[in-house]
């Protein structure tokens, strides 16, 4: 008989990256660990704790041994997991000097924050991938005029490209925002137990100045600019909030992509596109789902949801700190991270394969051309010697019949219409006329597009590799 | 070079019970689809669709050969998770009769709802063992009077076993809500793509009758009471939110508890209690943490981000239905019930380990008693002949200056401060009179504890086994 | 210069009935209270408590003198506003006999309960109104025939009256949860400052049954069936998650049914309806914006921020009870009842206005229908004798062509491709004969629609005036 | 008879400072809103639009008279919010030059923006204000040794300056945050009703240069630096939630420090103190409850659902925009800063009324510090010639034996304990000079205390005022 099946994390498992899986995974999250506590360990020696030499490089020796059943099995008996961590890289290396006057906090806060911060630059990677691949689908369609909606009627005409564009510019903030929150996050550092450095004082003499080098060499190891310097057993928790609240920021621009890419495929418009070999609905061949849009849209309501978790952590802890928040964050921190990473994989790969169909934005504009330009009209005939009020009148007699007809299921003709009434003045040509120059009803939407790209060019050169960067094929 | 480790759910594999685990696990699901499918064959066959009884037969014999790693092979193919596994059983029978007529959602909105529905049943047996574990500590301190506090200030006495009572009130309620939620919980049945049976009228003939009783014996297979008529593709999100927000009620009752167990225990009440082997703090021998009851408040913050997410996906499927719940149900359905299965099992832990101390509960009294009892006194005084008015601005004025003395570090000496004040007219053992009383300053608090005691008597017959449910150990 | 503006609740006074706002207004809540008082007098009085018989009168009397402003004055002094309430009261009658024995939540919490359960009964009523209203839509449109949609993209047909009344099952999941909770909803009682009745007890000579009497008088006359037994200063905080949750699986159903509806106006195929003298878009007079079913979306959001804070509130309470939830509540609750109610007044103009486009749908079914026909087809033509596989290929090629004519812009025009192949067998007439009997491609719709209606019917009854209740003019 | 009462905004009515009020009183925004139409048609007339010059000084004329019942009145004829204030300005000045070229969103976009960054701006002023606060409370406790507690145990000592310095740290943590979202916030600018600019192309005779000309002297009249480029009819909705989580950021550090003031002043460390005239509980009158403190949680709890509301609101906009968020906006903007600013004030108040109990504090460290300083008692017997291991089990011991006979009500009295155990070799006058130098023990807090105040320091300059705001008094 054989042991039972390990529930996988379906976030981790069915969407996430391998890159973002490496972050998270408990091997690497041990392998972090004892990087960190070797760091720590030279740093002490160099500052004088006894700590021989030799006894670092048996730890540097052992420490790619990473048996995690091993460390599950040490875990179960103490029930801290700490402890056990501590207890199997010991006695691989045989040697008793890791974890000199640290709390079991000055490891893990370091740790999860390293892994936050890392997981935050590959967000922010991708988030400029996305930006670079939607400004290429943006210019690509600059000047394909379509009809632009608002309460999802139509309303006045804009280019496909401007609505990408957009999307885009939604999700420049949340990049501003990441941008912003990864250059000042602060690290916790070597505090102890209630943050005030005791015993680090201790192990070092009561020479402040020590500790603070060591300080700094923990925080070069770990590659942080800025470490807290008043805090209790544990960092502030609305940080974490912080951290997640921006991921949100990044799925809900994914998502308002997504959200109205599902209500042009359900016109017609254009198709998410399918991936090689993927089987749609096998009953309708016609059919082509925005399962993948509607995938980014679920992604973001899992991500409102652990932003409602760490929102619920900020402002709780107790005294110098509880852990009230552990399971929490076990939970929250990493499937957040998960969860915006298959939005993103899942956004890049949309906006590859997306495929729009011309023809049939064209017929859509075509329907409401006539409607969306009676303000132009208006003024033409007024131009031409009619009169405002008389031709204002008439044109809104014939737009509600013509509205009327439509919704009967008839044509509704606007233009043969108009073109009929003398109040107006304006014959078929005249009016054939205006509407040939309907791309300048566009405004300035391809300019837009140009801004938006040029806005977005620098990341391609700021972060290698993200213009051309392929996601993994999707589950 | 083995193959990457597979990221674990943490909420099943550190913190679920193996029962819960079990109704969510891949594994566990895929059989309950075969025996979902295997039953709708010999409905279908019995209405007339020529199904071959050789071929049930051929579909059960392989029924229990479930090869997790084949179907994933199979969906990483066509993108297409229910048509891997309709293949996987098919190939494995050597047959192509099951999931006549049926559409994905046929298939998986039922087997969920089982899934949904054996959960809240399991969380309600466990409900009715934690009201029973409770009933018996609440009866096992029935008459320990304790300092009650509003404001986290002493306010009035109650005693230990009330205290206890009125988180198990506060349990009632949340097993209330879900034993009405059981009790009405409605399957979506087959329906068919856009929930008009269509497939199903056109295999058995256009006849409403047998496609009536198809449903119904699919019922009675998944052992649902009432089915809803009137659905789209799927059935209304809301009912997610119903019962996610029905496990939040317990998770919340759990954590109110745990909350007021963190507080008695930080003034050194009582202690959560250890498991065998527990290592505490090894730095600090007399540290009791209330990491058990931390860990409880944690799973009701975790569930709150569940009912955000469910919450957030009541009311906005489109037309018969979409499939951008997907993501956000596989995780949030069973990581609910995880969750909340690990607060159970943690409470039921609790509830059986912690350990009070009487004497410093007493201790507390004493030092609070005397102000909390100012209004008798007054009251005595005045029988005994003192001015109501006179009195009473002599006890505000000692009451005062003893709540001063006991800020400054000193004793409050409230009795001795009253005994030498001839305005009260009460000497020292009169005084004490009064304080020998002390037990009935705890009211009623004695019978709401029996009350709620007899309440919840009869769960321990209706839930065999729940009266001595023993929680598994806890990591 | 005149009093700066009161700056007022916008969901109360743009949103909510007249009803709903009487029972959360101020002015009505002090109404509520002096009757609470009053109740509790007489009830101490007959019970033994020397209570004047012309005291009670003289509260009786000065009842209605409710002067908000003196009241507010006199918070402003002591910081605490039921100490403002009660002095506002007993010197209005020139008394001193209300709030013996009481602690500020004595009061507080019943009177506060008393308003959540009549509120609930109103959202009951209105929810029954809606049911009536739906269904009556649903009955009208019982065999409309619409393109069913999955995924936003057309899968096969349906009704608009079954569309509906899927909506109505929603909403009728969320009735029953009201209805449950209504009928099992506890008050609190008179239960003292920590829950113990000490204060009651004292007054009353210790008579632990006289205690019971009063408790008994005060249910009968909130009018609650049930009261909480053992409880602290407050209610257990999850009952306020219980109310506040039913109200959002209301909201949900109601948005459920807007958000299909601005998508089908989107398509041109119905609209929302105007009320009288209602200015949609003065430039473009066709555009018929669904903005009430905008709105009725953007309740359900706002419930959701409800939920989230009477979610966090669940499980925080400390001891026998704080304050932290005071503000929280003081918002969330009637906030909720204001959102909800607008949310329904809303959803109930819509009903009675809607308009549906019959042409314009069967526009629809028509560019449509060969697609979702094409399974009956291929049944058909293996009837005429054509080779299943051979039909089934010749099908899947022609709707694949269609489809993609469609894109371009053309015609799919898929009945005349079928037509004209030899390996299908069906000529024009055969094909217009198998979509002639179109209606029945909607399977059990119709019968649907009719269990919707019956199951509702008996609401008309049960809640005298809900069948014709006319919302108040929206704004 | 009288009108019926306007039920108040709780929030703004209550708690919110009349700075906060006044930014988003319905008659501050229509002041806010005839400035920018005026400050459009001079734009306007600039750039060529023949408006007359004394039309606008018709306008400016009676910009100030604000008649919101006219407007209201206005709005129940024609159900269009804008239209109704378009009107009543028009009518006022005898002209028709407002709003020209503008779709409603123009307006309301704008002028909601203007609000948000005055509001963030009046946020930021007033965390300044409370850093500095909190500033000089962690100056003048600097040296104040407390025992800091982790799982609401003593662990090691702490000072109570650096305790509320910790505070300090994630508040700063908060303003920086706040500080780069109004740096970088965008305005929406004149984009017309899908964004294009058609409409002011088409006013300024499609001269591209004068619609940017335009923009530019919007832009500047409302004080913004930068504007969306490529937006639809509403700016994105994400950056709602950029600033309601920055909000809530806020809120959750204020509530990081009332957390931690209601458990100390549960021990009878400090209080919050009390406003002048202020009563507490009339019963008990050595009861100083933290209720500011219980209060400004419950603002965090408040914030979270403002959170929850604009985290649905992103991400949710069809195509170039809707009302969804309409209702969800008018109530979760101005209530969040309400809240926010409630919290702040009472923050504010509480930083300058509280008390701290020296004594109180001490007896709390005698109690505790032999515990604490176990460590340090080990270190000095090995240094004294004691072996570790035996000198460490002595300790152990004696430590488990104190922590038994405090639990059971008696003294702990652990250096007695020590003093007498030949093992450990330290005498009364040894143990007792380890204890004398406690005040080592608390590590670099008071260096990080120091810390704090030199990084606040600054604010005090920056934000004029800041230093010695005062908060006007609570109810």
């Amino acid at each position: 008989m054989s042991a039972p099946d390990v529930i996988s994390n379906v976030l981790a498992e069915r969407y996430a990256s391998a890159a973002m899986k490496n972050l998270w995974s408990p091997r690497g999250r041990v392998g972090l660990e004892r990087d960190f506590w070797i760091a720590v360990m030279k740093a002490q020696r160099d500052l004088g704790v006894p700590i021989p030499a030799d006894a670092i490089k048996d730890y540097e020796r052992v420490k790619t041994q990473i048996d995690l059943e091993s460390i599950a099995q040490r875990e179960r008996v103490t029930l801290h997991d700490v402890k056990a961590r501590i207890e199997e890289f010991s006695e691989l290396a045989h040697r008793q000097f890791i974890h000199l006057g640290l709390t079991s906090r000055d490891l893990t806060e370091n740790v999860e924050q390293l892994q936050i911060i890392r997981a935050l630059e590959l967000v922010r990677f991708k988030v400029a991938a996305a930006l670079l691949a939607l400004s290429r689908q943006a210019e690509a369609h600059r000047d394909v005029m379509i009809t632009g909606r608002t309460h999802n009627v139509p309303a006045q005409p804009t280019t496909l490209g401007k609505r990408l564009a957009m999307f885009g510019q939604e999700l420049q903030i949340a990049f501003a925002r990441l941008d912003e929150l990864i250059a000042r996050y602060p690290v916790r550092g070597l505090k102890g137990a209630v943050g005030t450095q005791l015993d680090q004082l201790t192990l070092l003499g009561g020479d402040a100045g020590k500790v603070d080098q060591l300080e700094q060499r923990v925080l070069r190891h770990l590659g942080f600019k800025a470490s807290l310097t008043a805090v209790g057993q544990v960092y502030p928790r609305s940080l974490d909030f912080d951290a997640v609240t921006a991921l949100h920021q990044v799925a809900a621009a994914a998502a308002s992509f997504a959200t109205t890419i599902r209500l042009m495929a359900g016109a017609g418009l254009l198709t998410e596109g399918f991936q090689p070999g993927q089987v749609g609905s096998s009953a309708m061949p016609h059919k082509v789902n925005a399962r993948n849009c509607e995938r980014i849209c679920g992604f973001a309501t899992i991500l409102s949801g652990y932003v409602t978790m760490t929102g619920a952590l900020a402002g709780h802890q107790w005294n110098e700190g509880d852990v009230s928040c552990s399971v929490v964050r076990r939970v929250a921190l990493p499937d957040a991270f998960y969860a915006l990473d298959g939005s993103l994989e899942t956004f890049l790969t949309v906006l590859r394969q997306m495929e729009v169909f011309p023809a049939a934005i064209a017929a859509e504009n075509e329907r409401n051309l006539p409607f969306l330009t009676t303000t132009t009209i208006l003024m033409e005939a007024v131009k031409q010697g009619a009169g405002r009020e008389t031709a204002h009148e008439a044109i809104k007699e014939h737009a509600l019949a013509a509205a009327k007809a439509l919704r009967s299921g008839g044509d509704a003709d606007l233009l043969a219409r108009l073109a009929g009434d003398k109040r107006i003045g304006l014959g078929k040509r005249a009016l054939s006329a205006i509407l040939a120059e309907a791309h300048r009803f566009v405004g300035s939407a391809p300019h837009q597009v140009d801004a938006f790209v040029d806005d977005v060019k620098p990341l391609a050169k700021r972060f290698k590799g993200s213009a051309d960067y392929e996601p993994a094929r999707l589950l």
